[in-house]
């Protein structure tokens, strides 16, 4: 048996996964990344349980991370945060991808309503 | 507060998104399905808290989906099964991607031990 | 020694493959199509040489290619058509990715400028 | 018109940006750096035109990469070396990707044969 808890913490997964090995690497500069943030939501979005995803891109960092000639980087996580509420049947839950000593993490921030005493 | 059956859901999760939007897209023969799955599992079980992944590509799937006069086609899930066994401290999660209805779904199957009354 | 025409060409076809192994197997909807549309366009004009692309992506094709109660499906060549402009030196190369026979085709349009005898 | 020559670079150019953005942002340690490359490999040959294809993955630089508890990164140019030999009609091009000033450089280090004074 899989509680229904499990299975958005599950379905919550599958959506970070996702949104980073589908859109790392793709060319970005200051200029594209409005437009980048916005597609990678909106196609996440689509996913199953979905409920929001916000994609914050940072611009400091990716002029930072711009060594060469050409004004373009490649997205990685320690360029972006990410924010997803993810819903399945009565469980609520709330993800982020940050930066934690230097590493981009991806964590589960809270799981709410559901299966009783399993909320945050 | 959350459980470590929800946080190994949740690995578990990241762990087949990952996967999946890594890979898709991949040109696939039945000649180089062998070393695409051998590469996909090896490359997944690097990530954390990750024990075992195995995919099988089916070559009669990909010889069927070879519809034009190149000998290849790109990898999608219709094409592939892939197990895995996530363990996060003392609870180990069982997922499987298989077809369903003509749609490849990925599924919590089993989640054991750690936190009491969860398992299967 | 390479002409700069032939160095065109190269650059444009990197352009090309860069789009479609980055953005293939994105999850795409009617709804979600003209933010993916943007960013990919954007995503590549970062690239060396890139002067523009153009990315169309088809609702009716995309609708026809939703086979499951989820609302979306995966982005692949036969979902969308691509225009780009390459300029390397004084070579401008023009490519287009469209259907032919029911295959997804990356086709070099036109060769103009440069290495004289050589344009179209 | 477009020469056989311009045609072979701009199918070399493909398989370079499709190799590239299918694989950047693979998980990869050295333990699995050798299924990696086969792969890559054996993926981008089943490519149309495409007679050759070899990766090789840094393995000293794949260590300095890992810089986190994980003992593993994520696939960049900077880790890997690739060389790829495609043929069109009469024309054979060679292509290579390496470190050039800090920053992976891909490069058309040959044409050979086809449209006569093109050669190298």
């Amino acid at each position: 048996m899989v509680t229904d808890a499990q299975q958005a913490c599950f379905e919550a997964g599958i959506k970070f996964g996702s949104l980073y090995h589908q859109f790392a690497g793709t060319p970005v500069s200051p200029d594209s990344a409005r437009s980048l943030e916005r597609a990678m939501a909106e196609a996440i979005e689509n996913q199953p349980h979905c409920e929001s995803v916000v994609v914050r891109i940072d611009d400091v960092a990716v002029a930072d991370a711009i060594d060469h000639e050409n004004g373009y980087t490649e997205l990685t996580g320690r360029l972006m945060e990410v924010e997803m509420r993810i819903r399945y049947r009565g469980t609520t839950v709330r993800t982020r991808m940050e930066m934690e000593e230097g590493y981009p993490l991806m964590k589960l921030i809270g799981v709410e309503g559901g299966d009783g005493g399993e909320t945050t």
